[in-house]
């Protein structure tokens, strides 16, 4: 029993229907006083703010080949999947698209989900049982923290990026089958994750390995194969990767890469595959579009992984306290939560689009700007984005 | 402990990484032998096939309005929204679908998801906690489920469509809130739940009601407005409803539809909101379209429900038995599992699709066909319907 169960012999006090939800009222009053309320801020069409905010990474979304794939595709194939995946939801374009990331990303099978969250969901839940011990890095995504809470598995949280603390867990642990979960660039800060060690953990161990390479895929690696193909790890039997397509690729939709065992086991058994509506065909077909991009542009990535480069240096040379990026994200300290907001909304009326993360979603309770550098960046978007930060920038 | 641990004093026996998955071999050739393996059929873009398996219950998806408003969304917009709707990821189109959905549904707000499955694990997961008590329809949806799961609440699963046992599980709870969540119409077998009792037992005993319109809306109810308008519960202080936009809006995505302060309490606290990004324009371009063609052509959704209704009838006057239908969905019993299968095959070859439901699928152990009657089937995709379905029949 925890302490939010009543006392025995205690009754429930019946609220009227207009009561029922008066406790969000006095939820909503305390994060008011912690600051802590979030704003939906819905955007116009065309806008000149300089967006380094968005995961838009190879600025893609907009790409007249993408976005003219998308429209085709929804007036071919219809502006919805219609169904289940394993009923009519499944269309040619969904097995192309499965075919091509697994080829780009050297994987040996692919599979695509409505969303990266929904992949990370079957990832983590699917692969995993009450026989199983999750090893997770404490700072994995929301998505795949909902996986392990939806899985049966014991689950160990260990330190950020600590291998030693991997192999510990695994030594330890209660059950015979294991899964290491971690992403390849943590989202708010944007640094990589050791996944040589990890792998090697997981090798000695007997464990499998689950990477996250949302912010990967399209930015790191080879012509942008993503951090696990650039770790070594793209067609090794013990390693599952999961992707979104509504980051570098522009779109919306997830897919998981891994060995055709457990691309059939998903189909199987994934609850958030098997019951919900396939992605959208505009949307499939602008991610395959994207994808070739890439491949016919090899140097996109660099270009993305470059100007974040180049950002995060010269934020630094201004004074500021930005992150050694490894992928497109570059991190910016602020000295106190409401610094970080007032600080991104001065960026906002200059025009200059940047994300704000203070805790609780920065567990490590430091609050920062984040800033995403896009490929097509121009010298004179990276002069007025310095400008602009370094100027508002609370001292 | 589970049975699952190992024994104390037992160490792990650690695989080689081409071992590690071997234990899926082991799972994939039980279910090949209990006949539960499932297969993606990728369809073509054209096809003669009679579609009955799908949720397009109003033929909208590939409406020539539907299709050309994602297509015309994904150019203008791009091809994805590229970020969480807290960051960049909101656009005016999705404010836009919001408050007419709210309007149309008679809801005070509505919150758009990336799809109706993420809608239903927010729905649930974030109007709970350890405080609450979950009394759950034993036949809700999973993605319901999975809220359920992601919830810190306590959870009894009361039988199906059964007033009196909601009742009793909400009279004897330990917790002081309480939720009640049902689908409207239940997917399988398209039986409608008893709505007006279960809102009578949540006014009695100081519950919230979450119902998953999903299969209702577009379909049931005065112009398509859902079951739960039908039920006289749109605007009602305690009840929430999740629908999708993949099913009658012919497009992707989901929503929440309820009093505002339960809309901004999921802006600040839903993590399948917060850390997702935000639906496809393209997608919530075509749902808009979608629900402003059931407002100007208010008769679409009884089509679909008289289609159902003819579609029933004939089988039922052919010797079968079918469902007694309350909205788009027709179910006809099979006489075991190999049976539904081989009966679902034998129609897809004469150019009928339909749905095959079986256990674990079916927690009742019956199999069936699950049938969808869209509004644009004429009388001759009828005629062909009933005749093929009944001469493939089993004896
Ligand atoms: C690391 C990571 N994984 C997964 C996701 C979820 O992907 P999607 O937005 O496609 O659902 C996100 C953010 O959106 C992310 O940052
Ligand atoms: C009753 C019900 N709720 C929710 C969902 C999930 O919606 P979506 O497919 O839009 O994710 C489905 C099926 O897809 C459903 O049948």
């Amino acid at each position: 029993m925890t302490s939010s169960t009543l006392p025995s012999g205690t009754a429930v006090q019946a609220e009227s229907p207009e009561q029922v939800f008066d406790w969000i009222d006095v939820r909503a009053q305390a994060r008011g006083r912690a600051g802590l309320t979030r704003q939906v801020r819905p955007r116009p069409a065309g806008s000149d703010a300089l967006d380094l905010a968005s995961n838009d990474y190879l600025g893609l979304t907009r790409d007249k080949r993408v976005a003219g794939a998308a429209a085709a595709a929804s007036l071919r194939w219809g502006a919805g999947s219609t169904g289940s995946r394993l009923v009519t939801g499944s269309t040619e374009l969904h097995t192309e698209l499965e075919l091509e990331l697994a080829s780009f990303c050297g994987a040996q099978a692919a599979l695509v989900f409505s969303s990266g969250y929904m992949a990370n969901l079957a990832a983590v839940a699917a692969l995993t049982g009450p026989g199983t011990a999750i090893v997770a890095d404490q700072l994995i995504h929301a998505s795949l923290i909902d996986g392990t809470r939806l899985s049966k598995a014991d689950v160990a949280v260990v330190a950020h990026c600590d291998p030693e603390a991997v192999r510990h867990a695994l030594a330890t642990r209660k059950k015979q089958r294991a899964l290491v979960v971690t992403d390849s660039v943590f989202s708010v800060d944007g640094d990589l994750a050791p996944l040589a060690a990890y792998a090697e953990a997981c090798g000695k161990h007997g464990a499998a390995l689950v990477v996250d390479d949302a912010h990967g895929l399209g930015v790191v690696g080879e012509g942008g194969r993503g951090a696990v193909h650039e770790a070594g790890l793209a067609g090794a039997p013990n390693v599952v990767t999961t992707i979104t397509l509504s980051k570098s690729l522009g779109a919306q939709g997830g897919a998981i890469l891994g060995p055709r065992r457990v691309i059939k086991h998903l189909v199987d058994t994934a609850r958030s595959f098997i019951f919900d509506t396939g992605l959208a065909p505009g949307s499939a077909a602008a991610a395959l579009t994207a994808l070739r991009v890439i491949k016919e542009e090899p140097s996109l990535p660099e270009r993305a992984r470059n100007n974040a480069l180049e950002l995060a240096n010269r934020l630094r040379a201004a004074g500021l306290t930005a992150s050694e990026p490894t992928a497109a994200v570059v991190s910016v300290r602020a000295p106190s939560p409401d610094a970080a907001v007032a600080w991104s909304s001065d960026c906002r009326k200059e025009g200059v689009l940047v994300g704000c993360f203070r805790p609780p979603s920065t567990p490590d309770q430091i609050s920062r700007l984040r800033l995403t550098a896009r490929a097509d960046l121009t010298e004179s978007d990276l002069d007025r984005a310095v400008e602009v930060i370094t100027r508002t920038a609370p001292r």
